[in-house]
């Protein structure tokens, strides 16, 4: 397995792959991987000849508050990890590759993310929209991989992959969770110990809300309500969003007649978590 | 030559084209072609095995009191302009198989679309980028050609295609012109016979700038009052802009001491027509 750093060598390698017959499989990641991101790539190798996974902290994303510069970085342990799961090439690009000083093209949306973490984080799904389109165009795969942990980030990027006429599948992989049901996730690592205990009131109230809906509850006041009381009864945990939205479009859901999306962002001291679920009334389960 | 209506189609053909070797040129028009985009389809057809060219009237591109509903259309015209010019396919989408109900994606740049046509049309070059971006990934062409009549269109192209990644060659064309110099445009059927010979103070007084320029002047604002007299001698011509402008970054010149764009936009009656030239100082000559 290779790390390239150039986006003319990884075309370079990728177009002689395809001349091979290769299927390309591609997973961007921000790095500081974890089993989330190893399900991602080995459902890639599952599908696909060649696997692709791209690490780079996409500066873009990041509001002027946020965590760009502390967030975790470590090549080495990714490196391991991709080549345990499969991966046949790293593509991790300095900034500077990706955005020239006169840089000044977007891609954006104007709905899907007006809600959840849109609100909390304005400018953040442009970042993630443009990068994600860069590094589609740059790789040139047959599948991207995304986890459903980032929910929105997944519609979003299914929905800029429909409109913009994008030849490429976008595959959805379930969230991957500890033991004790917190979400895998790079920034558990901002965790104390203490904190650490406590973020698990998030996968907690989100069962709790689950059950009500499987009980029949069909009021996304009723859930919301519910897991707020639940998070509330920790002392650390600080809610930024709880909200209920149709699954596909991202807007609010008054009552639950449809596939929504049930969705949290909770601080735990200064670290900021997400969580989700997906629930489709009828078939009585989670997707 | 073929004229396909859906994008699925379309994707088959140039697949089939591409497995067989075949290099791929791609001329983006809104029909109602002249020689001006038969000279595109020409270059594409001396560079490429197999050209396409599409044929759409982008609503998005359109502001609400421009012209979507007048600009004109001829089908039967444009296949046998294509044909002649040495076109291999016709892609012909409905506004219906471009735009889904709840598309809301777009592609937009915050630097080269402030100025210029960007200025006098909010939103243009949100609807050229997205919809140009679109037909980019549908055709996979390895080329692509356009014209130098939109100069701000060419350099916004030229640059979402390097910011955005782009696996495609953008390949600017000389304007074509009348004998007696109005640049050639679909939007000239608009004009009476009055309006058609007023119009020929674009490309009059476009020569005039460029007369001054080769004898040595380097003021753009001088340049720019030359042009605005020689124009306000048509008593049926309403500048909507003249403009010196850096010929990459379309930001305004105030000396020429690098490559420029001079360009402007004038109504004639209610239509409006742009016309331009580059001029590099030194060179002495325009590219």
């Amino acid at each position: 397995m290779e790390i390239v750093k150039t986006i003319d060598e990884v075309r370079k390698t990728i177009k002689s792959w395809k001349r091979e017959g290769h299927s390309i499989g591609f997973v961007p990641t921000m790095g500081y991987l974890h089993e989330g991101h190893q399900s991602l790539i080995r459902r890639a190798a599952g599908q696909n000849s060649r696997v692709v996974v791209s690490i780079f902290v996409n500066p873009m994303q990041f509001g002027p508050a946020e965590d760009f510069n502390s967030y975790p970085r470590d090549l080495e342990h990714d490196r391991a990890l991709c080549e345990a799961a499969g991966a046949h090439l790293i593509f991790h690009p300095d900034a500077s590759e990706m955005y020239q000083p006169d840089f000044c093209t977007f891609v954006d949306m104007n709905s899907l993310t007006r809600g959840l973490c849109g609100r909390s984080r304005p400018g953040h799904f442009r970042g993630v929209c443009t990068v994600v389109n860069k590094l589609f165009n740059i790789v040139g795969a047959d599948r991207a991989y995304f986890g459903q942990k980032d929910a929105q980030q997944l519609a979003v990027i299914r929905r800029m992959a429909r409109d913009l006429n994008l030849d490429i599948e976008i595959i959805g992989c379930p969230i991957i969770r500890e033991d004790d049901g917190l979400a895998k996730s790079s920034r558990n690592t901002y965790l104390s110990p203490q904190e650490r205990s406590a973020a698990l009131i998030l996968s907690k109230s989100l069962v709790k809300g689950r059950e009500l809906l499987e009980q029949g509850e069909r009021s996304a006041d009723k859930i919301i309500s519910v897991i707020t009381e639940n998070i509330n009864t920790e002392h650390m945990a600080r809610i930024d969003y709880i909200e209920v939205v149709d699954a596909l479009s991202m807007e609010k859901a008054d009552s639950i007649d449809r596939p929504v999306l049930v969705a949290l962002a909770v601080f735990i001291g200064k670290t900021r978590l997400i969580d989700n679920f997906v629930f489709q009334p009828g078939l009585n389960e989670n997707i």
